[in-house]
Formats: C-alpha cells, sequence, structure tokens
C-alpha cells in the first residue's frame, strides 16, 4: 500500500487537475496496463521543455507499466486551418506528417520508452467517418456548450468571428478518446475544456469516461511568463550543451523548485532533501547546477552535460557585451556593402570562410542580436556581430 | 419586350422576395434555359395545396423555357435526427428514399413537366465531401452570423438547447446550390436565410451567386394559420375529388383571391376580370366553384371535378350537424363500454361490419368531429358520429 501511495503520489506530482481523482485510484487499483493519451500537434516540431512538462508525466505511467499513446493529430492537419486566414497553417500533406512523426520521435525517445509508446495518428479514424459521420459527431454537443469555453466565450462577447469548424475540433479530439478507449488523457490546463470533451464523448459512446490530468503550463526563464519560443524565454531540448546548461542556471531562484517539481526526474523524496540543504545553508546557484547537469545529460549524454558544466562562464549571454569585446574595422574598398560572410572573415569571428559559411547556413550568426539570412548585406556602420556561442566583435564598417 | 415583362410579372406573382430583382432581369436577358432549384424532405411526401405553391412557381419557369431541379435532400434525411431526440425523425434507408422520390414523382408530375424536371439528391455530392470536406465547409460560416438566423436566435436566447449539427444543415442546402450551380433557389419564406446561405457559399466557391424567390407559405382553410397537417386546415393533393371540392369551397371570400395568386394557373389577367365581375354583382361562391373544378380537375381530371361539384351538397360539412341528422340509441346490454366498430354498426352509420371496420381502419369515423382510433371504447353518453363523407348520427348510448 506504501508503493500504491507513492506511486500515486508521483502521478499527482505536478500536476495542476485531476478529474476525478477518485476514478483515477481506482484505475490504478485495476492493476492492468492502462491507456494513457496525449496530443500532439502536427505540424513540425521544435519542443522546449514546456512541452516536456507532459512527457515527463507520461513517461512517470510508464514507468509504472501504463501504455501511453502519443497521438498525433494530423487529421485537422492535413485540413489546416479552411478558413485561410492563418497563413502559418498550411495544410500538411501526408509526407510532412510522416516526416513531422519522425524528428517526435527523435525527441520525445530522449524521455519515453519507446517500447511503452504508441504512436498514433487521428486520421485514421476520423476519415472513416465520413461526412456523415462528421455530422452526427456534431450532434453530440451544443452551441451553448461550446461557447462556455473560455476562448469562444471572449472571442463571441468581443464580436470576433468563429467560425463553425472551430466547433468541431474539440469534438474531434474527445473522438479520439472514443476511438482509442483511452483511460486517461493528460494536457496541458489550457485544454481542459477539450479533454472533458472527451470523457462526455465516451459516455454518450457507452464507454467509461477517461480520467483528465491537466499540467501546468511551465514558466519560462523570467519566471512569470509560460515558456514560448515567441517569447524567447525557452529552453529548446535541441539547444547546444552549453547554452541549455547557461539557461537553466540563469532562472530566478524562485522558479528552482518548481523546475524541480515539473523537469526533474528525481524522486520527491530527493527534492525534499535538496530543500532541507538550502535550509543548511548550501547555494541555491550550486542546487540549480544539478538541474542543469540532470536536464543536458538527459537531451545531450552525461559527457556533454560534464563539459557544459566545465565550458560555463566562456560564453555569450544574450544582450550583454562581454568587457572585453573586441573592436574591428572592416573597409567596404569602394563596395557599396558588404557581404556577412566576408564580414565575419575579415573580423577574425571564424576560422575560415567554409565555416563562416557553415555558421550562416545554421543561422549561428547574429547581427545586433538578431539571427539573420546568409544572404545579409552590410552597408557601412557599426555592428554588434557574434558567431557561435563564444565569439563576438564590435565590427565598423567605413 | 411586353412577352418579356409578362414573363417578369408571372414568375414575381405570389413571390413574397425577390433578391435581387435587377440580377433576375438579367438572368432572364440571357435567353438561355435556367436551372431553378428548389429542395425537398426526403421523408415520406404527402403534399397539400400549401407545398403546391412553391411547385406552382416550379412550372412558371418550365413553361418560360427553364430546367427544374427537384432537389430531395436525402444526404441530411439518411442521417435522421442525430440527437435521437426526435421519435418522429428515424433515418431514412436508400431503399426508403428511392420510394419516397416515386411517391414525390406521382404527385408532383400532376404540376410539373417530367421532361423539363431533373429529379436530384444530395447525397451523391454531399457524401463525396468526406469528414475532411464537411470541416472545410463549415469554415465557411461564422457562429455569429448563424445564430442570427430567427429560429437560432430564438432557441438561443431561450436557453433551448441547439445542437451543433443544426449549424450544418443551412451550409449543406447551400452547398447543394454550389454543387448544381444553381441560377435560382426558390423556397418559403421561412427558408430565407437559407437560400441566402447558397448565395454566400457560391460566392466563396467563385460562382455566381443564385438569384433567392421566396414564396410565402399559404393560409389554410381558416384564412389565418398557415396549411399544414397538424393543425387540420389543409386540402390534401391527395384527397378525394369531392372532398377537394368541398374544402375549396367552403374558404372564407377573404381567401379567395390570394388563393387564385397562389394556386390557380389562370393568367393575371383572367383574375382581374374574375375580380371585375365580382364588381358587377358575381357570387363569389360561384368564382370559388371555378377555383376548385380548376384544381380538382388538375389532380383527379376533368370529369371527376364535374362529378364532384355535381356531388357537392350531399356532403356532412364540418362543424355542421345536418338539419335532417337522424337521432339513435344503442344499447349498453349491461357493459360498461361498447366497441366503437359495432355502435357504427348498430346506428346503421355502415352497411356491415366489414365496412365499419374498413372506414375505421382508414381514419373515416369522427366522433364529434374527431378522428378516432378504430380501438376506442364508448361510455354511455350522447356522440355525434360521422362514418365516412355523407353518413352522420346523433347517438345516445345508455
Amino acid at each position: 500500500m506504501s508503493d500504491f501511495n507513492n506511486a500515486l503520489d508521483e502521478i499527482k506530482r505536478g500536476a495542476d487537475e485531476i478529474l476525478v481523482e477518485d476514478e483515477l485510484v481506482e484505475l490504478l487499483k485495476l492493476n492492468r496496463p492502462l491507456k494513457i493519451k496525449a496530443g500532439f500537434d502536427p505540424t513540425a516540431p521544435d519542443l522546449h521543455l514546456g512541452h516536456t512538462v507532459l512527457i515527463n508525466k507520461m513517461r512517470q505511467f510508464q514507468l509504472l507499466g501504463h501504455q501511453v499513446v502519443f497521438l498525433i493529430g494530423d487529421f485537422t492537419g492535413m485540413i489546416g486551418d479552411p478558413t485561410g486566414k492563418s497563413a502559418t497553417r498550411p495544410p500538411l500533406t501526408a509526407e510532412d506528417v510522416a516526416r513531422n512523426a519522425e524528428t517526435y520521435k527523435e525527441q520525445v525517445f530522449k524521455i519515453l520508452d519507446p517500447e511503452k509508446t504508441t504512436i498514433a495518428f487521428n486520421s485514421e479514424w476520423c476519415e472513416k467517418l465520413g461526412a456523415a459521420g462528421m455530422l452526427k459527431l456534431a450532434s453530440h454537443q451544443t452551441v451553448a456548450r461550446m461557447l462556455e469555453r473560455d476562448d469562444f466565450k471572449k472571442r463571441y462577447g468581443n464580436n470576433q468571428s468563429i467560425a463553425i469548424h472551430e466547433f468541431m475540433y474539440p469534438l474531434v479530439q474527445g473522438y479520439d478518446s472514443v476511438a482509442l478507449e483511452c483511460d486517461i488523457e493528460l494536457g496541458g490546463t489550457d485544454q481542459k475544456f477539450n479533454l472533458l470533451m472527451g470523457r462526455e464523448l465516451q459516455k454518450d459512446y457507452g464507454l467509461k469516461p477517461q480520467v483528465v490530468i491537466t499540467m501546468p503550463l511551465l514558466e519560462g526563464l523570467d519566471g512569470v511568463q509560460k515558456m514560448s519560443k515567441s517569447l524567447g524565454n525557452y529552453i529548446g531540448i535541441t539547444d547546444a550543451p552549453g547554452e541549455m546548461f547557461q539557461k537553466v542556471v540563469s532562472i530566478p531562484d524562485s522558479l528552482m523548485w518548481r523546475y524541480f517539481e515539473l523537469l526533474s526526474f528525481r524522486p520527491l523524496a530527493e527534492i525534499d532533501a535538496l530543500k532541507a540543504s538550502i535550509d543548511d545553508g548550501a547555494n541555491p546557484r550550486d542546487i540549480k547546477i544539478e538541474l542543469a547537469r540532470e536536464i543536458v545529460a538527459r537531451f545531450h549524454g552525461e559527457e556533454a552535460a560534464a563539459n557544459a558544466h566545465k565550458g560555463a562562464g566562456n560564453i555569450v549571454k544574450e544582450g550583454e557585451i562581454p568587457a572585453d569585446c573586441p573592436e574591428v574595422n572592416v573597409s567596404l574598398e569602394g563596395a557599396d556593402s558588404l557581404p556577412i560572410g566576408r564580414v565575419i572573415n575579415q573580423a577574425n569571428l571564424a576560422s575560415n570562410s567554409a565555416q563562416a559559411k557553415d555558421m550562416l547556413k545554421n543561422g549561428r550568426v547574429k547581427v545586433d542580436w538578431n539571427v539573420i539570412e546568409p544572404s545579409l548585406m552590410l552597408k557601412a556602420g557599426s555592428y554588434l556581430i557574434q558567431a557561435g556561442k563564444k565569439k563576438i566583435a564590435k565590427v565598423t564598417i567605413a
């Protein structure tokens, strides 16, 4: 019973809500592998640690012997945004979906056990519904209920248009749980409405309703806003070891235990011990370094984590011009402007033109902190140019 | 040009709205057969004169050389009411649809020219949409726009539930116009929103938007409420000649010209002449007899119309007890109640018990003007019992 309680504590760890906990306890007592679903966007994945909060929870279930379904929502993705209003969501082809699935695997199998993971695509059962099936699915929910969803309610109240197909998406997600006969669905707190739709639909279809577990949205490096690419406060799981290490160590102390709870694989008891060590006078930075090494090791291996630890401090930090930043002059030699590649070379920011080219191609060159296009031409003026993680110079072109 | 104006006047005859008339004039000037669509319910048809208002308008277009599409909405019909809330709308099978189409033909080809009529079924193109196509279709309209439809607005305002698939039905109807590339769609005034949806969708799909012509809902025999089976104020197009004749003659004078406008095939000039004859002292009843003969002849032939005219007067008129109504006593013979069949027999309202049974089965027996169930048991009391069109008696059971 103590094992059972430990398992339950780990499952509840960090969760925002469990709907409903009694049913979860019942499921866990069945002593059979449960089917745990989490849905993912079918567009090209480039995961950050925020995404891994959910994936870590999937891993916990795997460790307890359950089967997780990594569900790629390709059905709606292959439709794209049919309003045509969003240029950023063109319809995906079957090839795109297959390629993105591979990219997902590369990333998530650093956390999940491939043996206990089913990768599924919802086009498999959604397309079979046909036009008539889609109408029948739509009949399972009311307009009023759908308008209760926070974002719909706000948009409707503000006279912002909601296209009718948008009402269908939560139903499609719910139908996935019907088709898969899920026991449990995991999702972010922003997904609560959609996850509950699965419960309702399963009841309609005569199935036992799934337990819903919502996970919080992880705060980004600033400790305030949720981690996101567009806010720039993220740690990408493909970030280089040094960068990743540096970023974890840079988080405010207030965020440290949150990250331990949601990102560390250490058991709760170990984390309690670390907390106690702070009370005994340990330096919070040392504890963050522990976390940074754990996370870097997860995605890059132990050796890379050790190297990142050693190398920490040699790295140019975003927005901070190092005290020893060299100043370099480059001549236009009568031209109007110079290709960025040549400037890097002449400013000794690359070992040779092949390396310059390579860094440009990989987006590792920044001008005034912005990643630039390899085709950039620079006119007369002063620029702060960074090439790779460690080289930076103030370059004056004249 | 005078022919053109006459044609336009006939098309406008009785119409409630034309959206938009300039476009209609443009279409008519193209001098090619236009494609005119009207949609019909796929459930077993049993048409009354109210339904023929639309069919008569289709006929007018045929007389002008255009092609009408009699569209049977079998796609949604084969889904039925998927909420399962309406016991009266079970899903139709393909066989049901085919049989109902035959029944439609039998009835509407008394008005329409089969040569210029295409019978179409929207399952043909709707099923091809598939699940993804249905979602794309849904993307063409917003929730707010849909909630502008009168009945949806009322139901939403009154907290009466609207299932999401109900929002799809107007879009499906609109998509029919896209698939058929209709020039004109006809419908009742209650269909205006759906008909305009066809215009919007056609524009979205890069087609010329259809002209919409709405026809009023015909008032029933009471002259107030719209003609409907459930209100009992209807003239069925399969009503027997005598009954049909009697009903037309029974309409209030105030309704006479409305019926001429919407139900008669006489040209407007002839109707004007009839109106003038009233001013010259003609009896309105004689004018109604003209209309009754025209309508009976349409559905039963000239001979039946002439016979109905001759036979009129021998018939028990709804709600009027004839002066010579016999009074009959029937004994309970110690029982609590008697089966209606035995009462009819004993009161000489049927020639024999087989005829009594037959009339009961066909709903031709009324007690106190109400059609009754064949299984009715009558207790002690006085009843006005009518069997068939001509036999009536005041029956006292004791």
